[in-house]
């Protein structure tokens, strides 16, 4: 088995690449996108549903899972893996974008970030050490480092000083984890918000750190499609083209096809799990929303184009139903149609980057999709 | 394939049989337990779950599906198998316990029952010949005709005029649906009470009746264990013997076994997959509150006993964690493994009728079980 961390491009088309990264729970084929499992499950689902829908890897979420039920409490079950019953891949984020974003009361020192949880008000304090050290415990393959993730609308002069911090931060975090350390794989995070100079400083300075991937924090954080992909398509191609290429919490389909096109190969987004419980689903002809009155009597499957058991078995009626009932097993036929959709446009990016034709497959989701939906 | 109807009685152990009952959808071993599947859905569960635990029969709700997604509209969809995707026998209630039960404001005449929608409000009435078109349009494998279930407290003079119109009622719904048609069956359901005589004159007056099986109705209604059992020991087996017998929405595992121990072959009840949701799960040793701290770090399956898939994949801890953080797989774990453990049971009930020993079985749930628990 290749060691932890490999990673091998099989084809490019422009600045797309098809890739193969090995992690000590096996080889994830990239591009990919990572269904979200934020507390040991990815919501309605269990490992063999993902499985069935192709799944490669899987998220964690660090804050969630050290809060409840604790990343010690996991570490003496075996570990995460353990735990979930799910033997492939996991990176779990640094619980950095968590604290930032969900956190009303919160304090960054140069030390770290002090932040109350959301279960019971309880003080906590993440140190860029700590945050590794939880995932240790959790024992993920890809540890992401603790960042600053300044919200949209920070200005030049505070981003730029966050950016420092963040940096000081990934190091302390791959000083605390030396390379090759029990397999697990730590990537470093650029920041810079919407300043391009700054993205160009962020990654410069992580650059001169040893980590086994890159990736582009801070976007999709309130900001325009415009403004998002003039970022994501300056500095997606400038990260290290032999790393793995990580952006954080995107998104869309097309979103993730314009990531892919900069160069990018990991994508994780809660967008198709959370769009799924409130009924709105991906199809080869566009968004629906299932609850909608022309379903009622519609025998047809939710997407006469997907395999996925939601649409082997079922019809839009039933699911209308279902959905309308507030039944259980909506959300379960709903997240596995949707995971199936974004794993499908993966794997048909993967396959247009081997014949050189993503720009085909992207006018082909361009005819159906809006950017931001 | 024999004709719908046909009952085989394979073995007996007293008042116990081992027998076949025969369907449109296939062969019914029992004794056997029947997961309710209110809207079209057992809730939390799969078609693919059902199978995995081995369910042979599955029940439905006319009240609800008449109202929600409507009888009519599951017709022009092929059925309700074909609409929730489900290949083996169904049986439908009429309507009838939840229209006596739900219902703060219905209103009962010789011809039938009116009642208020608990969805919007809406005025519906059912008459015995209504509620068997409803299941005529969902085309279960076994109809239960229109009865009025008489609350716990009833007095002898009520609850006698009320068993002669479920009487007259039963007489029209046989009527409305004579023998064999569409190869739908047709049970009657005695009432009476808990008067040992209206029990008698209620099931004397329905065995003038061709129907294919009989059911108890009316019990678990809020009386004791002491007085339901009773009840049952005294009628069921006076029940015509070459019939299927179905005891109505009991009941707890030990209730169970005392039915089948007076004669009883079919029984469905809410309690499994409802505790399930409420975090009381059913072990080879007792029930237990999965949410309790002592679950904590306990890496032992639920039950070390049960070959579920819950208890192959999972432990006590995760489950714990799960319920705790009422995540939505903890509703689908948790109700697999209790439905298991009730078609567990009455798998071993049946075996333990081809041996001789049911007697024995009983006093080994007697050894962790209460009687209503």
């Amino acid at each position: 088995m290749p060691e932890p961390g490999a990673f091998t491009i099989h084809a490019t088309d422009g600045n797309a690449r098809r890739a193969t990264l090995s992690t000590a729970h096996g080889d994830i084929q990239t591009p990919i996108f990572m269904p979200v499992g934020t507390q040991g499950t990815v919501k309605a689902l269990c490992p063999e549903d993902l499985h069935g829908i192709g799944a490669q890897i899987i998220l964690g979420n660090t804050y969630h899972l050290y809060l409840r039920p604790g990343d010690e409490l996991v570490a003496r079950r075996g570990g995460l893996h353990k735990f979930m019953h799910w033997d492939r891949p996991i990176l779990t984020d640094s619980g950095g974008f968590q604290v930032f974003s969900l956190q009303e009361i919160r304090k960054i020192t140069e030390q770290g970030v002090e932040f109350r949880s959301y279960i019971d008000g309880s003080k906590h304090f993440f140190s860029p050490e700590k945050a590794v050290e939880i995932q240790q415990n959790l024992g993920s393959d890809i540890m992401m480092v603790l960042d600053e993730c300044v919200g949209y609308g920070a200005d030049h002069e505070y981003t730029a000083k966050s950016l420092e911090l963040t940096t000081r931060w990934a190091q302390r975090c791959r000083e605390f984890h030396p390379k090759g350390k029990n397999g697990q794989l730590l990537f470093g995070i650029t920041q810079g918000g919407f300043f391009k100079d700054l993205r160009e400083l962020s990654l410069a300075q992580l650059r001169e750190i040893d980590f086994d991937g890159f990736a582009i924090g801070g976007l999709s954080v309130g900001e325009s499609t415009t403004e998002m992909y003039d970022i994501l398509s300056h500095i997606a191609p400038m990260l290290p083209a032999e790393k793995p290429r990580y952006l954080m919490g995107v998104g869309t389909p097309l979103d993730i096809l314009e990531g892919i096109e900069h160069g990018v190969d990991m994508f994780d987004c809660v967008l198709p799990s959370r769009n799924a419980r409130n009924g709105t689903l991906y199809t080869s002809q566009g968004k629906v929303n299932i609850k909608r009155a022309e379903f009622r009597e519609d025998d047809a499957p939710l997407d006469p184009q997907c395999d996925c058991y939601t649409c082997r078995n079922f019809s839009r009626a039933y699911l209308r139903h279902l959905y309308v009932a507030k039944e259980i097993l909506s959300y379960r036929l709903n997240t596995i149609h949707n995971l199936a959709f974004f794993l499908k446009t993966v794997a048909l990016a993967r396959k247009a980057i081997e014949t050189g034709t993503l720009a085909k497959l992207k006018r082909a989701y361009q005819a159906v999709y809006e950017a931001r939906a």
